[in-house]
């Protein structure tokens, strides 16, 4: 089978390899539709792969097609269309029953795709733990909506979730990449009265203030710590959502969070080695601000949880995709947009039907 | 000044009283908008009433202007335009600083109109503790709006905080009463992917699914369990919010719930003397699934937090009133019909403005 | 294999069955030491058991040693002793996957024992996912400590755990057998500044004092809700832990307990309809009294959780066993035992070294 | 009346002032205990005095019984014995409301001695809001004990609870000084398996261990981080209590905590601009390690829940004081000890009686 691999570093390239064995309890997927995330384009021509393995496969984002399940699988069968997370954990773990199955071996190890073996940008691709890890798409979802649950919607869900949000917040989202577009959703489905969004891309204001963003800060326009304290009579904000932004980002969320707030960071500190936590806008450690930050969770029950939010319709994901293709080789382009990052850019996506 | 009081049992009447004196936190108000609320009903023609003083002054629900303001209220002054809570606890006492304002001194007691002093339908009413429990109407809510929170909101809202609501859920919310509709709009604005309201009135229906309800599940057609089973494939629902009905509906709350759900009851289970909660549904006290009810919390910080709601746009709790008065006189009838529930009734309201 | 079984309704007997067989990520365990537990009693001679076929072999509280692994099991190996949880569950399921493997298929399934496939009082047994519900001995923890937390000390702290005990609370914990014992010390080790417990026995008073009880309710001297509002000089308390008793006995603790308190609930309702709650205790259900009820939670972070409060010597859970026997055909002598209930009896217990 | 004062920056000396006067609301109290703590010293001797003020008395750990009360107050009368504690929040405000009264104006100003008004080393202060302030002493708790309760034992306890320690969890706590000491025993009463204690003066050494550390961790040996990772075997501690230490001690707290885990920090990182945060440590922003931090709890119901520990005979608060003074006057050489922290010292405390 074919598929686009990590060839070597800031190599991406396609490879030919045999399609994937299954154990008993696994399942082998073919893709109905894929994303690239800003997480490959790190481990192509960054330094975020942590593995020796030239040729891997990589991608994480995908909706797919059951092809063969193991002898074990209960609940699917070939055939069956299904969501499948970024995050497919082994749920057995210690960490896993401690509620953190993104960690189920260790730092971020629940997203075997890439990191243990190769990912979803190939013709097929494998999925542990079939039953726990996938989730049928229902008839009236679509595939754009549905790739955007893998690992978009989930992490951007989790930045509100980290930051606690409650009916009636004031909540600032710094970025509104696509994980902050889905944070800006997040905070608004937990019910914010008011969201902060700090962009400035066009695009990506637009869906902002789809999502829910009731205002936009834009830096070009000076401090956006001075223009959230603006817009907030200086009280600052109830709950932080970090998105996007430098390793400055997290003491800007401080610095405009209530005393006894919550900041979520979804943030990757890539490249980063000290993020420094301002003492003024911490309270010299007093504050009872409190900083939460993690990789999203995965598995059947999170996507079971989120994709009836769209399924009644409640919540578009697909707003997201701003550069839509339609065959199986095209991922490679859009990788190559991903890395790019044109203007008009949120968030591109192979759509395979 | 005048007043509508209870002036015996069974019997509401007017009564003519000093306008109320205060003190150095207090402030006086004059109603700019009032509702009556079926525990005022119970009051005069029921058996709520826990105190000993003839013609006291009923009402708990309104919207106000200061009137007079004690010499310690630093944040108020004559002539602001205030939300005025159910609740007005003692905010330092035990149980206040323990998180529980609205049982201050004891069970309920942090609602002090009517149950300590006279209550707000009068020319003038007195609130304790002006600085902490008043919040300013900021000037694009309405007063049909505002005097939907004092309690109606509050209450409805704390429900779905109570069954802990979360971003996907399955909700099913038994009454839809006023305060069972804000519970519908509670979980919707927690992010409810579906809401199951039980209740069959139109006028109710109808606001009930402009609150966010998918299903409306009607006793007439049959049993309320076995209807959400059914909608739900059998599963049941995630969370459940019981805000009207008998002292059988905790237990068909519990029936329809995962293992692992949360069940916030905002009901009085007014003249019952057991709740029965059945085995089968509870798992014989093993099924993980928790029971919660209070009363709804008050104050300042509750009432700006959840005004923020309609100020920006994200709610409109006016939908409520089905009948609205213009003078203050008004406020008798509007009694009468809480009482005789007509069937086109949600909730009356006077609006003096 | 000899196994002693629930030869049918109201018959206990030994039965010679195939040694079980294991799958890939199984172990087979061959019993160090065995404890029976009261619904092992109910099994047998009252109608707790839900299956279906005769000769089922009783038993989920032991510790062993490993005989035999499956091919994919990574963390142990033959010759490993072993502290098994009565819980095994297939943390894979959704169930499992937010946060109640105790339910993991549905009611209480997370016990496989007995309920799906033969129990632990047997020459060997299977245990479903090794690595997932298997925990090493430590060196220094007995097998008579050890055998005591596979479902009393992890029910009991659940107890303790559903109540929410924090430092400095007043804690009445009803009902003083095994489990309710295991409840007095989980408030202790949650940092209970008092503990009421109710019961009476003498051997059950002791190890109740000598587990952090502060006073000890009997209520052969009356109402034990008198007992706990005298020695609080009317305050109640601020959590519950319901052990033991029966059906009127939640209601009870709601009455007792403060307004904005906790009651946690491990009683099994066993032979109870419907268990009413007191509308006067509970505030009529708007008295902030939170209540719930649970499974003990099982798995191997649990165990490794619990049992380094016994490796590091801040516990000791053999305090339960007053009756301890040494061959494994004891077993029956001891089931017996615990059907029969005589005055000594806290728990009886095989240990086989 | 008589106080130590800081004159002006740098300079401790004595004061004649006016016996403070009372509101309806407040309490005139007497010391029968005093102690200093480092905050004391920083105001004088540091930069901490954020007001303008010269000769305001410093001081705000003590017990004292009550000279006067104001006409409002219900629960308390010239002559009760009372514990001080150092956070008397306005209990009205919104942040107050919200949970934060030790953020009741703003950062820390629920500490209103010395910051608002004068402190507690008068022969005569001030207690605002008596009815929400102040607990009475219990008989069988002594001075030496009521005195560490209102500052040393609600802040190390508070880092325990912001650690959100459960039963069997495995705590590291940075600093044993008396606020790191009183954070050992509140890992230790909410149930900590093992406490890895990070210090080397002999008198701190021997009350942690009476406190409850099962190890010490003695920087002079090596580095803190690889001395808990080989206690742990590498697997790092459940939660992290940070009390004492210096810029990088937040990073090393971080490196050594488990995916999940959670950190507690109670140090107020006085003079430092930055806290870095390493990438390494917390998981480049992914770890789903919590951060939280913040003030002591205050106020009457903390007090009453932390006094009945002692009471009740779990634990002894007065291990912390080295040096026993027995007159007023003394309070001058206990801060001068303070500021100088000869070896032995853990705390100074003048006790009155």
């Amino acid at each position: 089978m074919k598929g686009l691999a990590r060839i070597k570093q800031d190599e991406l390239g396609w490879v030919e390899k045999e399609t994937p064995k299954i154990g008993p309890y696994d399942a082998l997927v073919k893709p109905l539709a894929l994303a690239p995330c800003t997480s490959d384009v790190h481990i192509v021509w960054g330094n975020a792969y942590m593995g020796s393995e030239p040729n891997r496969i990589v991608g994480h984002e995908s909706t797919g097609e059951i092809v063969e399940v193991g002898s074990m699988v209960k609940d699917f069968k070939p055939g069956d269309r299904v969501i499948v997370p970024a995050i497919t954990p082994n749920w057995s773990t210690v960490n896993s029953q401690k509620g953190f199955g993104q960690h189920c071996y260790g730092m971020g190890s629940g997203m075997s795709f890439v990191s243990a073996k190769d990912g979803t940008f190939a013709e097929y691709y494998h999925v542990n733990d079939a039953d726990g890890n996938l989730a049928l798409l229902p008839d009236n979802v679509s595939l754009e909506q549905a790739v955007m649950i893998s690992d978009m919607m989930t992490t951007g869900f989790y930045g509100a979730e980290l930051a606690e949000v409650k009916p009636g917040d004031t909540v600032a989202v710094f970025g509104i990449g696509p994980v902050g577009l889905m944070g800006v959703a997040g905070a608004y489905h937990m019910g914010a009265s008011r969201i902060l969004a700090v962009g400035s891309r066009p695009a990506a204001v637009k869906v902002a203030k789809e999502y829910g963003a009731s205002d936009i800060i834009d830096y070009h326009n000076g401090s956006t710590v001075e223009q959230i304290m603006d817009l907030t009579d200086n009280e600052g904000v109830d709950k932080v959502i970090v998105a996007g932004g430098n390793e400055n980002t997290l003491g800007e969320g401080l610095t405009v969070l209530k005393f006894g707030g919550v900041l979520g960071n979804v943030l990757h500190y890539d490249g980063v080695e000290k993020i420094p936590v301002p003492a003024l806008g911490w309270g010299a450690g007093l504050s009872d601000k409190t900083i939460r930050g993690g990789v999203c969770p995965g598995g059947r029950a999170r996507m079971e949880q989120l994709v009836k939010l769209i399924q009644y319709g409640r919540f578009d994901s697909s707003k997201l995709i701003t550069h839509k293709f339609t065959n199986f080789e095209d991922i490679e382009e859009a990788m190559i947009i991903m890395r790019d990052k044109p203007k008009d850019l949120i968030k591109p996506a192979v759509i395979l039907e």
